[in-house]
């Protein structure tokens, strides 16, 4: 099958590999209708990827049809349209029982495409692990591309927002308007948020952001404007998008007395200079961590179904599988939101 | 001074009555500007009131300006522009300590203009108790008008969405569209209802709800409306902002498994023919009870401020005060929303 | 194969019945080692029971080996010591596969032992539909009686616990001193409760209750010595935990202001007279429903395994299967708190 | 006035200073009947402190009796035996009027004892600004000395213990044994912890802790031995009640995934460096900040009536206010858990 390939730093390559097929009873074989490329895939694309393998498949965020499934499948059937879930459970676990796929007992599979152990989406077909739980059928009134927000981005955005404790008409910052970021914009106001201060470097994406209801806010000016704007008071929660120490610094800056600062974005310092004597002064809630994708479809499901949360726009480029190659280093240059591919 | 007094069923005269003055060291006394009048003041009007006495005066939403202030007063001094809560606790027991007049160990004082005990403040001036817990000076940004509803209606309204464990992307609905019912819907939109299903019997009343995103129902189709649009499953939260026992009998029928009631109308009814077997099939959760005004100030002015929340569009009627007899009129025939008087 | 069969009022016999086959791929069969007579089980002995059906299997509490397994069975074998959840799930609908049995879209199957539908497992073996998730393996450290106070009556006291919102320090009152009673008045207590009434007309019971720390109080004199004992302030929580229309009532009078009663016991009344105008006034949150029972293992099994909760020391009869009639009987006559039943 | 006075690092001196006298309307004069040393006193015994100021009286943990009332004082009168909260607020700001003295938008006063700004309690008497709000009569069933603990120490435990997110069942750390970790190790079993690992370097402290029911555990061994004994998962709970560099560090390391690592004690390091890479990766919510005493005065009185927590057990000296100096000394050395002090 056709699919795109990790060969190094800056070097994926759209090109024949084997064909996916079911290893075991609880797996699922999808042909993959689309896939996006995920902010966290550049990490790989810089060459700051979790193995040292070459030749994998890449690509965690991927939708399709469901062609083939092991005989101890209980919810899918050929034929299905599905969408896969970027964080993968064992299945069989209580954690995973209970749709806490972030509490698996058995997460040594983790996600898609970080190594040949488990092969990317970002390919003609992708085999699924425990499918009843790592995949699930697209809810009516739920289009391709909204389906494929859902498989990481939008929930990822989505448990930030619910990890900040936001509280009806609060102010609200978010750092970082990526597509997570300006989802979790969304996200903030459908919580209640009466503010939302939007913070990026590029002009344009805060403007995106003011389209939604936000104040854009330079990061540069972010501590003294936010600082005027609320009298002092800062932001009760902080919700940071990005995963860079600065911006998780600039957050910390940002929060007000008895605030909460809750981080998506992966961050690998071991040593991160935490502002401890900042933070009991003003008593710190911090959370960050990793997301359980099914655990949170209950929720955003009849969200998106009603037009509360509407993920698909901030998809900028749809390009064919096989121009992979540019279409990382398109977003590689920010010159692109959301990047979803399709298989010819 | 002038007033409008209580004299018998649908017997509510504007005349002279004895100055209100102050009688403790904490008390405050406010010249009233604007006054409203409260769906619960009807049961007053229909003879349905809570004393014997005559000749009281009546009203309990006001906002004006301090004029003089008991020597153990701290919080306000005359001038100040100030919103009275409806609820009055005695400023001294750990519940009112804590902000919570809900939990005042002594509440005998209990409303304004129930009785000849604690005047009401459809007059030119009123006293009010234990001025530092019981008012507030109005806070920078909100109007009178906005300050008169947060006395009672917008707190009252606020505190029933709060009650109703309302999901994100929920379906919701709210039974009864007076104003406080009306300000539930936006409530429900601001605390992440994904649909609102307004109910009421008046097409006007609906029409409003609709221009605030909702979905008009009539309540006799309710029941098979809401099944048919929710696939069965009907709503999570129910808010009830009637009282009667028809609309709370409405409210159990379209709540859904595991949903919850919440009730904020005055109920008087001692043997309510509860659906109990229905209750433990389908998991209920019902909420009621009265609303403790100044505890919720904290959440709600942020809101009224930054405009999430605009409860001043709910005055239908601005009327003096030397007109009250004909305002509560209007009112009792449903021709109004909230009518709001003020004296010359 | 051996079983109870239920032939109408008072009529429970013991004799052979078919085999109990697998129906499904996602079937679980058990070899039954122990199962007991929950109190809902009295219902149906008085032949108030939920079906015209005569000659089913009764019984819904269980634990036992596993001696087949469907093809699409994940995480059970042959062999498997399991406990099998009294509540029963498709198994495939999201709110199963979010391990919330309770939110089941297609819960038909409902419970073992109410009619030919799904037999009992008052047996000497089960069909477990949908294995994966109605039933589960012995945890390391659960007795085979531990695990059978697991089933059912455990899990349905604890949720009235977890839905009685008790706060740490808070007076507290358990209505009804029945196994599931006691159990509460234990998980009161690992709540936080300061103080716990525990209400029976049984003294012997009683006397239980006041050996794992709680109060004593006959029902009749409940009101009185309650109000007596916490300076008129009542109890802040209260878990019902009989079904009759006389415990509902005397738990709503238990209640103190912006307190909460939740009830667990069957209720079948359809219009119970509620205490609307108190409801109103004290401000009263009502819960009532049915219990998602792997829902709450996760949180159990840790106490159990810990000896926090010791649901085993409620187990006051042990008697061979072929003296069901008998144990029905006993447990009818109050004799009996739990009786456990083994087939030979 | 008799008075302990601080004159620089470990130069705390017992002698002679001005009265203690009425500044305000609405301040409290109280004698003295009791006072005791905290922990963070000892920041300022060896010098880190937080002014230049010498001959300050020191000491924030005090109760006494009224001997005198400003006139806008609402709630306590002379001969009124009160218990004085150490955080001190203004007493008028929307924060204070809400018993939150942590969110007091004008908390310049802070706390006594730290600089000739709010004079110390230790010593004859004191001066307490908007007694209202910062001194609460001691409520019957309280003896003096548990008042004394619940000006302070029990409040910033309890606050700590209600931060960790405490599951039932759980496993929970707690580390650093002084008289606030040991009551926090009560706390945590009041909580529903299923299991306590309590820390300390003092084999003495460990062994007060394993009389609670705890497990207690050298700090050199804990991440093995909390590893071993939960078989992998760490505890999901960790209270720190040191206040250092090293416990924080050990607190995150004995955390599990999805866990909250709670903190109380002082820490005043700008660039503590933070595990970011492994919070991220287990789902970490961190939590530390300051105690609004009054705030949970509501929960704690009920709890210490009810002998639910037994906070006066810590305490292990009592000394005349005259050998205050040696009373510093024997804190020092970590020969004490709580020193009280009463003037002759």
């Amino acid at each position: 099958m056709k699919a795109l390939r990790y060969f190094g730093a800056r070097d994926i390559q759209y090109g024949t590999t084997d064909d996916a097929v079911l290893q075991d009873d609880r797996d699922v074989l999808v042909r993959v209708k689309h896939c996006a490329i995920c902010g966290s895939d550049l990490h790989i694309y810089h060459g700051h990827g979790f193995s040292e393998d070459r030749g994998f498949c890449v690509g965690h965020e991927a939708v399709g049809e469901v062609v083939e499934t092991g005989r101890a499948v209980r919810t899918l059937k050929s034929g299905d349209r599905v969408m896969i879930s970027a964080a993968v459970g064992c299945g069989a676990c209580p954690g995973c029982l209970m749709g806490r796929v972030h509490e698996c007992e058995n997460n040594g599979s983790g996600c898609y495409g970080l190594s040949a152990a488990l092969q990317g989406s970002q390919a003609e077909a992708v085999r699924v692990p425990a499918g009843d739980v790592n995949a699930r059928r697209i809810p009516e009134g739920i289009s391709d591309e909204q389906a494929l927000m859902l498989t990481d981005a939008l929930p990822t955005s989505w448990m930030a927002v619910r990890n900040a404790d936001i509280k009806p008409g609060a102010s609200v910052a978010v750092v970082g308007l990526g597509p997570i970021g300006l989802m979790a914009v969304e996200g903030c106001f459908a919580m209640g948020a009466g503010r939302v201060y939007a913070i990026d470097l590029v002009p344009e994406r805060r403007a995106i952001a003011e389209g939604l209801g936000a104040v854009g806010v330079d990061p540069g000016e972010a501590v003294a404007f936010i600082r005027e704007d609320t009298k002092g008071r800062m932001c009760s929660s902080v919700v940071e998008a990005v995963g860079a120490d600065a911006t998780i610094d600039l957050s910390l800056r940002l929060v007000g007395k008895w605030g909460t600062v809750s981080c998506l974005g992966v961050n690998q310092t071991r040593r991160f200079p935490f502002p401890m004597e900042r933070a009991f002064a003003s008593g710190l809630t911090f959370r960050t961590g990793t997301c359980s994708v099914p655990h949170w479809w209950q929720e955003l499901i009849p969200m998106v179904q009603k037009g509360q949360l509407k993920p698909e726009r901030y998809i900028s480029h749809r390009l064919p599988l096989s121009q992979g190659a540019e279409a990382y280093a398109i977003l590689d240059r920010r010159e692109a939101l959301k990047v979803v591919m399709t298989p010819e």
